[in-house]
C-alpha cells in the first residue's frame, strides 16, 4: 500500500523525530527539509528513506548530534571549514552562507569542507546560493561505489556534483548528477521496493552483470560514459577530499553505515553574478537560452524540452498535494513514531502514481543511453 | 602512407606558417605548441588537422591575427577579460596567467573571458596552472553539435571542460572531456582518415543513426550518458557564454568555419592549493589516492589501471620520437608550406604503429558502455 503524506506535516514529523534524538530545533528543520525536498522534487532515492538511517548514525555517535563548525583556514575570498563529524546538511548550509556572502565582497570564494556527512542533494545547496544571484559549483566525495576504471574492487565513490545559476524570471537553473551509471541512491530505492534494476547499471561482487540491486549493493555501480564517469570522479575526489584534509579514496563511510564516521568532504565554489555581469543583462541573455532550448524543434519520441531543475520544480508542484511514501519506507517512519513519541503524519491511500512526478530528469524519456535519437 | 616528424621540427614549421600569416612570433609559437602537443598526447583530433582550419580563419580575418585581449572588470579575485576576436590559445594563456596571479594573492579566483576562439585542448591549458601548485577548472561553450534533450536540431556545443590538479612526485592529474558521446574533432579525424565511426556516436541530419562520419558532421553528436551529457553542456555553456558576455546556445561558430567570427566564451576557476591546504600535506595525500588507484585489483580484461591524464603522458613519452601524421593532414601542410614559403619539417615512413600511443583514455580498453567489466 502506498502511503500519501502532506509535505508539511511529514517535514514536522521528521524534525520532531530529529529533535527527540537531541538534534537542536533548526538543524532538525533543515535535515526534515532536505528530506522532504528530495521526495517532492521527485528524488525518493534521497528523500525519506533515509531517515532511519541518520538516526541510527546519531544514536551510535558516528554522526555528532549537535553540529560545531569551525573555521581551519581563511583568506577572506577561500574558506576551509571542519564540521567535526556533524550533520552533513547542516555543515553545507553554513557552507552555502558563507560561500554566498564571500562571493558578494570578493566576486569568488571557495569554500572548503572537512569531516562532514553525507549531505543529502548537492542541488538543495546551489539551489540556495542561485536564489541569491550566484552561480555555485557544489562537488562531494562519498563511500567507495564503483571501481577506477579496469580495476575490479570498488573503491571511488559516485562523488555527486550540482551546478546552479539564476535564471531571471525562469527562476533557477540546476544540475546535480553522479558520475556513476546511476546514482546509488536509485539502487538501494530499487532494493526496498524490490524491483530489478536495468541491465548495465551495475556488476555483483564478482564483477558479473546483475539486475538484483541487493547484489548490486554488494558489488559495483558502473561509471557514467564508461571511463569519463571515473575521471571525473576521481578528480572530484581530488577537490572534494584530497585537498580539503578530508577522508578520500576507499576511506569515506556511506550514510547507511550506522557506527562509521563519514570523513566526506565538499568544495563549494561561488561567483557572485553581479561581479562578473550586469544582472539585468545577464537575467535577459539566460532566458533568451532557456527560451529557445524549450522552444527548438522537437524529436519524434519528445512532447517538449526541459531545462536543467525544470523537472523537479515541475514534480515539487505535482507532489505539493502529498508525497507518496514506498511501504518499507512507510514501516520505517512508523517505527521511529513509536520509538520517539512523535505522532506519525496523516496519510490516505494514493491514487495510481503518476509517472511524470516520480522520474527524475535522467529517466524522463526515450532514447535509451545507446538508442540514437530518430 | 604515414608521416612521422619530430614535435621540434614540427613545431617550428607551425609556427613559420602562422607568422608568415601575420601572427606575432610568441603567440605563433604558443599555438603551434597547443597543436603539436594535442600529437604528442595522442589527440590527433585536436592537432595539426587543424593548422589550415586556423590558417583559413585568420586570411578570411574571422580571427584576429594580432590577438589583443582587454580587462572589463575586475574586482581583483575576479576579472572579466574581452578576447578581441584573437587567437583562443593566446586569449586563454593569458587567461591562465592572470588566474594563477589572482589566486596566489586571494587563495581562489575566477577569470571569464569573452569574445575569443576555440582554444584546442582545455587540458593544456589547466595543466599550466596545476605546474604552478593550482588546481583548475577551465570550461568553454563551443558551436552547435547536439540538440537539446527531447530536440532533433543542434542548437548546443560539445562544450568541453577540464580540471587538473598537482600531483606532487606524480607530477599532474587532468581529466579534459565534451559533454558528447564522443568529441567532434573525433569525427573529423574519421571524415579525414576515411573511417566509419562506432554506432552509437552520431545521428544524420534527419536524425537517423549513422557511422558515416561525414553524416554525422551534417547531423547530430550524442550527449554523452544520455541527458546527463545535456544538462553538464548546457551549464557549462551558462558560465563560458551567458555569464561572461561572450556568445551562447547557438551563436557560436566552429574552428571549421573559416569566415565566421568564433564568440566562443570561457570561464577559469583557479584555486591555490597553499590557501587551502599545507602543500607538503596536500602531495602526499594526493600521492597516496595515486598509488592506491594504480594498485588496486585488476579486473580480467585490465592489465593495468591508469590516473586522470597519465595516459597522455605515457603517449607524449612514446611520441616524443615523430608523430604520426595522417595522408590528408600531411596533404595539408604540403600546401601550406607551398603557400608560406616555409620548408616542411623532415619526415619519415612510419613503423607500424602502437595502438598504445593513440589511444585517448576513454578508448583505452573494453568494455563498452554498455558491457559490465566481467
Amino acid at each position: 500500500m502506498v502511503q500519501l503524506s502532506p509535505p508539511g506535516a511529514l517535514r514536522a514529523f521528521t524534525s520532531g523525530v530529529l529533535r527527540s534524538e537531541g538534534v537542536p530545533a533548526p538543524d532538525a528543520d533543515l535535515l526534515a527539509d532536505t528530506l522532504v525536498m528530495a521526495e517532492l522534487w521527485g528524488h525518493a532515492s534521497h528523500g525519506m528513506l533515509r531517515l532511519p538511517w541518520y538516526v541510527a548514525r546519531l544514536r551510535s555517535g558516528a554522526t555528532q548530534r549537535v553540529t560545531r563548525v569551525t573555521t581551519v583556514r581563511d583568506t577572506g575570498a577561500l574558506l576551509v571549514l571542519d564540521g567535526g563529524h556533524g550533520i552533513g546538511q547542516v555543515i553545507t548550509d553554513q557552507a552555502v552562507t558563507h560561500g554566498v556572502e564571500r562571493a558578494k565582497a570578493h566576486g569568488v570564494s571557495a569554500v572548503g569542507i572537512r569531516n562532514s556527512g553525507h549531505f543529502g542533494t548537492a542541488a538543495y545547496f546551489t539551489r540556495r546560493a542561485a536564489e541569491q544571484g550566484c552561480i555555485a559549483l557544489l562537488c562531494t566525495n562519498a563511500s567507495p561505489a564503483m571501481a577506477p576504471w579496469g580495476g575490479k574492487q570498488k573503491s571511488i565513490g559516485t562523488n555527486p556534483w550540482s551546478i546552479a545559476a539564476p535564471a531571471g524570471k525562469r527562476g533557477v537553473l540546476v544540475m546535480d548528477l553522479a558520475n556513476t551509471a546511476v546514482a546509488r541512491g536509485k539502487v538501494y530505492l530499487a532494493a526496498e521496493r524490490g524491483t530489478p534494476i536495468p541491465p548495465g547499471w551495475a556488476a555483483d561482487a564478482e564483477g558479473s552483470p546483475t539486475t538484483d540491486p541487493r547484489a548490486a549493493i554488494e558489488g559495483l555501480i558502473r561509471p557514467m560514459a564508461g571511463p569519463k564517469g571515473y575521471v571525473m570522479s576521481f578528480m572530484f575526489d581530488v577537490l572534494a577530499g584530497v585537498l580539503t584534509g578530508s577522508a578520500f579514496g576507499d576511506e569515506v563511510a556511506g550514510p547507511y553505515q550506522p557506527t562509521e564516521t563519514s570523513g566526506a568532504g565538499h568544495l563549494l565554489l561561488t561567483i557572485d553574478v553581479a561581479a562578473m555581469a550586469d544582472p539585468a543583462e545577464y537575467a535577459a541573455r539566460v532566458e533568451a537560452l532557456v527560451d529557445a532550448t524549450r522552444d527548438a524543434p522537437k524529436a519524434p519520441w519528445a512532447t517538449e524540452i526541459l531545462v536543467p531543475g525544470e523537472l523537479e520544480d515541475r514534480n515539487a508542484e505535482l507532489n505539493s498535494h502529498g508525497i507518496d511514501l514506498a511501504p518499507a519506507t512507510w514501516t520505517s517512519l512508523v517505527t521511529l513514531a513509536a520509538e520517539s513519541n512523535v505522532p506519525l503524519p496523516p496519510t490516505k491511500e494514493a491514487a495510481p502514481p503518476t509517472e511524470q512526478a516520480a522520474l527524475p530528469i535522467e529517466e524522463v524519456a526515450p532514447p535509451s543511453t545507446e538508442d540514437v535519437p530518430a
